[in-house]
């Protein structure tokens, strides 16, 4: 295994160009977005997202908003509905951040946001380890913080967030008090926005830091690694696997830092395979699998899931649990006939993976990908090789990524537990 | 406390009136069942049921098979699509029990498809308390066997199972070896199907059995009781509700027995209040409480759930969290528009109860029920008081109801948890 270099990251001053704090004073002189006759229904289901075709733009000009300024919407019939933050370039060229003109998106309503959101993580969690903000769903569009004891990890992804980042790292400061915050502001989604990708740290960022999950160490590579550096929206559907792996083979594709292998080495399984193209997520599944003493039960898999799959299957080998977690196949709309044919290729090789009667986990995190139709494959896959598919739990995201009601966008994540068995 | 008469309920002999046990060699002299062209296109995707209209009449006249015989299913092309027991007087009128014709409905397949089910369910649980048999996604259509350790409770749906009813039995002996089997044959279902509604013990059948779920220890009225006497399907969504419980006041609607509330209130609970119509449930919470040593902190409310909901709510009264598991407001299609519009009904009352920031848990067990439903009527119901509804965990049934991913029937609970609070 690779040792790993632990050094921090170099820490750089939050700058403030152009960044300015919206008092209730400014709030008060918001320019109006108006928009056209019925586009306010979605808003009033509770919905936050505006798109740039159902505003007036004969009574309020998107040309004339700055990326990322607040405006007060307005109905048609001149009703307020509250305050967004506006990018008059974007297809979603508003996101609601107040329902209330008195309170613009600035510090104040962020420590209160803040606050809302801690209040859901712990009454859930008994340890301060959890995806914090939840965008949207914490009426914070834009935003996402993850919590790792006493390390952030943000990224901003609209251009009214963008605006208020310096209020985000005070307000996150004033309610948590962490030790540092690291922007992991270096996703692709930015550029859309117009929005640099950078990665800026307030305090002494370490590049992995610790987090304990259903009672399993880890670290994570919050510097490196993909996203904020840890998937916490799969906790409960590992939690689910630790309850099934005492004595069982597993194999974990699409491993990256083993968050699913390694908790089910801890919670007893024989052997654990993670297969994952990357060579550094592998070292970091080692280096998971040696903080809790399981070298020996923890084995890694260089090389991309089609062929290692295909590989295992050639060679007769058996798992009796695979745990299936790509990343996102669907990632747009034009996508979903590959992607599904991608999604149901995979599941179909894993099939022959697994003994006569044996488990598959199967997930997905393409928004895109409907709950039934995933079920549908993992039906499917089973019954082409003359198998019944029981599905024993139908698992979501845990309770650190809550589901918008009005916006589906929110509710992504699936993990379909299938037992599969002889007839 | 009304002290419960624990007596056993008189055991009767099983009769054995015309129910003959089924051969190897009497299978293969079945009668042939013919479906139309592309009527097999279901059960090949692995789905169970035939419907009379899909038989093709002229080739094998419904009305000669008796209620529960076993037939060959053949397709229009002559192809063996295995065995269905048939009751000619249902809209289904065949249910597919096994794929090859060497192995029809009799003990011997019994004792095969229990193991396999007991499988699954040992798992997942670590103790003996769980549906061990769940129908059609076992395999086993028109049986269902909850399991109260040494006790098992079984019910039997269709005329098919009904005419294996010594086998059930005997297969249930042999591969669990309990100390009595009730047959919970009373529930109106069975008229459908011209069965009788009765009542059989096999043994000496206690009126309670023991139970415990989440570590929480029960009393279930197997014999006077709702169904089997538990409804185990909760499993998964009460032990959420144990992690969100401690030091909160918690409403349990529509109680029963007090599945959620004692639960609730062995988790911390300041105090936990049990509506329900059934002053016999009550007694049961009573009872269940009472084991816990819960006694002072668990207080059963009397009357139906609408005119309490609102008389709490005149009161001014409020819980951290509200629980809503009604019965099924939606039984048969008809009842959509109607039983949509308690279950909005009770949700819209409910949000009365809670306070500035708390959370609401509500089921359904109506199959006719969309799970995006109900996400919808939480929702609306929030917003009807300008409040933000963070859905933080869907459930569904616990992995001793497995979904057969062709039936949609087998995936009928929903439980959905929101957190909701003032924006």
């Amino acid at each position: 295994m690779r040792a790993l270099n632990l050094a921090p990251i170099t820490a750089r001053p939050v700058t403030n160009e152009g960044k300015s704090h919206m008092s209730q004073e400014a709030a008060a002189t918001l320019k109006p977005l108006v928009l056209k006759s019925q586009a306010d229904r979605r808003l009033k289901k509770g919905h936050l997202w505006i798109y740039s075709n159902e505003v007036d733009t004969k009574q309020s000009d998107l040309k004339a908003f700055e990326p990322g300024e607040q405006a007060q919407v307005l109905n048609h019939a001149g009703k307020s509905l509250g305050i967004a933050t506006i990018n008059p370039s974007t297809l979603i060229c508003g996101r609601l951040v107040s329902r209330e003109l008195k309170y613009p998106l600035n510090k104040s309503l962020l420590v209160h946001r803040i606050k809302q959101a801690l209040a859901l993580r712990e009454a859930c969690f008994s340890a301060p380890y959890y995806r914090l903000v939840y965008g949207d769903s914490d009426l914070l569009p834009g935003l996402v913080v993850d919590r790792f004891g006493e390390y952030l990890v943000v990224q901003i992804a609209t251009a009214g967030m963008e605006a208020c980042r310096d209020d985000v790292v005070e307000a996150l400061q004033q309610v948590l008090r962490p030790t540092a915050i690291l922007l992991r502001n270096d996703h692709s989604a930015r550029t859309l926005e117009g929005l640099p990708e950078e990665v800026i740290a307030i305090g002494d960022v370490p590049e992995a830091v610790d987090l304990v999950e259903n009672g399993v160490q880890f670290i994570a590579p919050i510097a490196e690694g993909q996203k904020t550096g840890w998937f916490y929206d799969h906790r409960e559907n590992r939690a689910l696997l630790q309850r099934l792996a005492p004595g069982k083979r597993v194999l974990d594709v699409f491993s990256y830092v083993g968050g699913w292998g390694v908790q089910a080495a801890a919670a007893g399984a024989s052997e654990v395979v993670c297969v994952d193209a990357s060579e550094q997520a592998l070292d970091w599944v080692g280096e998971n699998a040696a903080i809790n003493g399981l070298e020996d039960r923890v084995q890694g898999l260089h090389g991309k899931a089609v062929p290692v799959l295909k590989q295992l299957a050639a060679s007769d080998e058996k798992f009796d649990i695979v745990v299936l977690d790509p990343p996102a196949f669907i990632k747009r709309r034009k996508d979903q006939k590959s992607g599904e044919a991608a999604y149901r290729h995979i599941n179909e090789l894993a099939m022959k993976l697994l003994p006569k009667d044996g488990m598959l986990v199967s997930a997905s995190c393409s928004m895109h990908l409907q709950r039934d139709t995933l079920t549908e494959i993992v039906r499917s896959s089973a019954r082409h090789r003359d198998r019944h598919a029981q599905i024993f739990h139908q698992g979501g995201a845990g309770a650190d990524h809550p589901v918008h009601p009005a916006i589906v966008e929110t509710d992504y994540l699936k993990a379909v537990f299938a037992r599969v068995f002889m007839p």
